[in-house]
């Protein structure tokens, strides 16, 4: 299950949303047997404009991962730094990948 | 470098299109010792509508890899099944993934 996320950050907390979004990001993937991978880029332009690529074994490692403790404290922590969120559930066409060394 | 590519593909194409995709990207990342990670998803409510997360070691990297053969054909190959395209330069945030087995 492939997901990106489209969030508009407060201009004025885009460090705290960073560190807290990492902070989730590490947590999901360090404890969570079906989270399996984050990209987390924001605009060049726009360093308050995020996009997330989230990736999950399936549907049900998504509902429990919403379930955790790291995900509602960062739901929590971001509640008043995130000014829109989308979400678009999307197919994979393909990935390609240096092996890691 | 990271990029995110976000294209508009014809509806009667699309197959072709992924099938060129692919295979551009299968060759970047086995020849170019610049290009690190491609993933190409496609909208769930709109397979038309595809987006591209794009990592390159330097901007020089990605000047070698557009003057590439198999770029090159790529996008020859395409020309008519692409409607629009639409290119953000990103800055990494933050990654995480599962350890490769």
């Amino acid at each position: 299950m492939v997901r990106i996320a489209k969030i508009k950050i407060d201009s004025l907390q885009v460090h705290q949303y960073y560190a807290a979004l990492k902070e989730q990001m590490q947590a999901a993937i360090a404890k969570e047997p079906g989270v399996l991978t984050y990209y987390a880029v924001a605009d060049k332009k726009d360093e308050t404009s995020i996009t997330i690529l989230e990736v999950y074994a399936d549907p049900t490692a998504y509902q429990t991962h919403i379930q955790t403790p790291h995900f509602k404290k960062y739901k929590e922590t971001v509640k008043d730094m995130v000014k829109s969120l989308e979400l678009t559930d999307v197919e994979l066409i393909a990935t390609a990948m240096k092996p890691a060394e």
